[in-house]
């Protein structure tokens, strides 16, 4: 493994294990858990959980990596906030479009040489990214990453005492 | 800029750009503010911010950058859990040290070459560092930027309505 490899497979490990963490404190909740607020006031665990699917779902074309699976997600998770869709779908179909989305980000990522995520991703111009050549899909992979543990956080104040 | 320093290019503004984000949230915050719970009998935004502090100056050492700065963090903030000290420091303290513990920090990381990045960090063997070329300093400040976001995430809460 040569020094870049070795970069570039500790993001995606990076990005695994976040994943990880939220796949063991979403998907071990009953219905009636997924409903508790994280905070008083603020979004529930099911909202979170299908805002991760959603966005998770939304790199797919932003990595090049195919068109969305799940746009129709978006109306109750990430274009409006929570609540605002009163019918939302069961743990079990969040579990199977959570794994579904990941999978095949996964499969993606995993074929990505270095020069790859070097690459621009697909919402930047040709123009921006010879301006600012950090719009490249590792960014993309890393603010991801971040968004997930950011989330998981929150989380967790509702899920467990840590 | 080659695409491996592009990919670690990112990295650095990853971090920097969570790092950014909790300074936004705390260094804004009153002494009085601080001691809001980021849920009900949940960490204090003062215990989150000194913690962030504390875990960065550990850094310093595991990147082999140098001793740690200020060690006398821990007993508050790190080892102890929130309450667990009574006299902590004040804001314009904890602002203090966390500007000089993530500016000695910046200067280290932006010297690093990719096969800087790319050797073990100080807190593995070079027995286990050759079983796992992951276990590299790059793995610390991803997982160091993962952290700063599951917090970040939490302070958000009792900070203002997100």
């Amino acid at each position: 493994m040569t020094p870049e490899q070795a970069v570039v497979a500790s993001a995606v490990q990076a990005w695994r294990t976040n994943l990880d963490r939220a796949d063991k404190l979403f998907a071990g909740l009953t219905e009636q858990e997924l409903l508790t607020e994280v905070a008083p006031g603020r979004n529930r665990l099911v909202y979170l959980w299908g805002h991760l699917i959603a966005v998770h779902d939304a790199m797919l074309p932003l990595l090049r990596l195919g068109p969305r699976l799940h746009p129709e997600l978006d109306a109750a998770f990430l274009t409006g906030a929570d609540k605002s869709v009163a019918e939302l779908p069961p743990a079990a179909e969040l579990k199977r479009l959570w794994d579904e989305v990941n999978g095949k980000l996964s499969v993606g990522l995993t074929a990505f040489t270095v020069s790859d995520w070097a690459e621009k991703h697909s919402a930047v111009s040709d123009h921006d990214f010879a301006a600012n050549p950090l719009r490249n899909r590792m960014a993309i992979l890393l603010s991801r990453t971040s968004h997930v543990a950011y989330h998981v956080g929150q989380a967790q104040l509702a899920a467990k005492p840590s």
